[in-house]
């Protein structure tokens, strides 16, 4: 139909006259591009950096499916879902749970521009990208922002914490759970009571780490939990998933001002995904959610539900072990040197000594059409990052990666640099 | 491999002994939500409200692929063929054109978040819900807005818009080309030089009319162009397309605080779409970008480029003419009175006397599965609203759509208000 179209006069019909000008004035001045005269290419690839990771097949499906409108019934009952399906994964009874249409810098962007006002003291353990990040928003907000920075592979004990509670007294203190430029597991327990014991929120970003290794939102304290849709739960990015608890809840609604942000604006958002303070107000069109990405969002939760989070925990530390012994074989460093601050979803090796990263990268993309990746932020030049993510998290995945970066090592110049 | 995993033992394995306490004391409290145990269903709808729309098959083909890396090459290739298919389809060369991670309403921020700094003076035509909520963003942000309110179904002429550059003295000035909540299209030739006669910038609006009527973003002078994925471009929503002039770019690049939005921050877009101002800087990692929207935005470009604009802007008036016809030869009153006001994409009936709009609306989804919807924002009450939307633009769906209607009419309660 728009071929035959395409084919026939461009002539517009008549316009009619009145009060508006006609557009006979103009013409098209830019040409149809030749890049979008050939059909899209897509390469055929093994994702196994630290996100995003390949989709699993009903997944894949999901993605395929036709459009429903965002205000039918239907999609009530798939967010309805969602809802139930981030409670489960986030092991939350909080009614203000939902995913964010946007990817998981989006959601920390809500969780930051929602909660804190101009002026608030905000803490933020900065080792690595994820807290860097939460630093600049805090600013752009107009919180008094507290970087406590480390290097890359540093973790943040309680005495540390409860030094940095007491000197800022914080309405919120940001921490990451699964540092993925430096393959770090920050551990939780303990954080969100002591958090409490000093009137703080505590926020933490789970984007890398969710569903690979426990979290227990409501048993730790923690008062904002997010993450992302790409990782270990392998749908496409560009959803995020997001809780409050009741504490945070409280902030975000009693604040003074109104947050700047109107698309990440959580009383709107709360509201239309029936999770707001009036439970029985109708749900209010706020903007058009990216609908085929909650279905794939909802099949990615519905895969965890099914296989059960202890035993996709298990499975990611079971196989992320067989890969640190294997890299340990090949004669590779890990970066983080303390075994149970290592990260089960994404591993970070020192970069072996006299290679250039970007060789050994490259030549496993362009021979093996795999994706491991360098370092991020801090972490750049220093270690290589290979992660295990959901359905690509298994044994023969290890075998091939492995396999591919010894022939690297073997290939890639040494000693150039 | 998940239901073999999920049968076995889920005994986590024994961790590590040292600084990071076990998970021992904790317990999975919320078990796995019944509603994802089963599959994902969802019904067929064909979509004729004002959007989203249906997906074009080439574009439902698109969304069912598997993943690439958001920073492979591939993807920085398909990055740049959509931008220069929003060039094409806006009609402009700006450099400084890209697609946004977000609904149309994310577009919309990023244009007032970018652009405005605190006290800034902003006029807002509000003839409908698109610029009460530009207005909303507008003092989310600090500007000094002075909404142009309007009944929906009002326009803005140039006399208008003089007298309020004259008094207001604006940074930008917003307009809705297609405001989708009363039907109505915007005149826009002659705006974009009068506001740069007054050394204002013009902000427009185009989500319900792009590729359905024509636009000429560069010969119409308008310095910020934004518009959806799901309308006439019939792809999932989830991404956004933005233009900016060089004026407006000055405006973003020159600005003496930073945006609000780290997310929304065109700068760092700019770099990452490598389109902002050093054009040999490396491609930095902002977010995580929708990678399989992107392939269905890049596929719904690819249409458009095929078909050619003008041909799918003459058939959007060719059909919408044709239901138009229709809907009067039912008796029903086409709400815009001007026919050269009426929007290609989104016509607008006045309720018929006598019948709550809810149950026919209800009717026809119910009965013939379609969606045509009531108003929205000032409009509530007042209209239906039929959209006529890219491949969903098509005689035989106004045929379809006016029977639903008729039968409808008929079976409807009447004068029960």
């Amino acid at each position: 139909m728009f071929r035959a179209l395409a084919a026939a006069s461009v002539a517009l019909p008549p316009r009619a006259a009145g009060s508006v000008r006609t557009m006979a004035s103009h013409q098209l001045l830019v040409p149809p591009p030749e890049a979008l005269q050939k059909p899209l290419s897509v390469p055929r690839r093994l994702l196994l950096g630290p996100g995003p990771s390949n989709l699993a097949p009903r997944i894949v499906a999901a993605g395929g499916q036709q459009m429903i409108g965002h205000m039918h019934q239907e999609m009530y009952q798939i967010m309805d879902e969602i809802k139930l399906g981030i409670q489960y994964v986030f092991q939350t009874k909080n009614r203000l749970t939902l995913a964010i249409s946007g990817s998981g810098h989006s959601a920390m962007e809500a969780a930051v521009v929602n909660t804190l006002e101009p002026g608030d003291s905000f803490v933020v353990g900065a080792n690595g990208i994820w807290g860097l990040r939460a630093v600049e928003m805090g600013e752009r907000v107009g919180a008094r922002v507290h970087p406590l920075i480390k290097d890359p592979g540093g973790y943040y004990t309680m005495q540390e914490v409860e030094e940095a509670l007491a000197k800022y007294k914080p309405v919120m203190l940001f921490l990451t759970h699964g540092e993925s430029s430096s393959g770090l597991l920050q551990p939780l327990d303990g954080y969100g009571e002591l958090c409490h014991r000093y009137n703080c929120l505590l926020l933490v970003d789970t984007v890398a780490s969710l569903g690979g290794t426990p979290i227990y939102m409501d048993q730790q304290e923690i008062d904002i939990l997010y993450s992302g849709s790409q990782k270990v739960l392998n749908a496409p990015p560009g959803t995020s998933l997001i809780s409050f608890s009741d504490k945070a809840r409280n902030k975000v609604y009693n604040r003074k001002t109104k947050p700047y942000s109107y698309y990440l604006d959580m009383k709107y958002l709360a509201n239309f995904w029936a999770c707001g303070d009036g439970e029985d107000e109708p749900r209010m069109y706020h903007h058009t959610t990216p609908i085929i990405g909650l279905f794939t969002l909802r099949e990615s939760l519905a895969i965890l539900v099914e296989q059960g989070l202890e035993s996709s925990w298990r499975r990611h530390h079971e196989v992320t072990l067989y890969l640190q012994g294997r890299l340990q074989e090949l004669g590779l460093q890990l970066f983080i040197k303390d075994p149970a601050l290592r990260l089960p979803t994404v591993t970070t090796v020192a970069v072996p000594a006299g290679y250039d990263w970007r060789d050994i990268v490259n030549y496993i993309m362009d021979h093996f059409g795999i994706e491991i990746t360098g370092g991020m932020g801090p972490s750049v030049g220093k270690v290589l990052r290979i992660g295990l993510l959901g359905c690509n998290a298994t044994r023969e995945n290890v075998d091939l990666v492995v396999k591919a970066l010894k022939e690297a090592l073997q290939h890639c110049p040494r000693n150039r640099l």
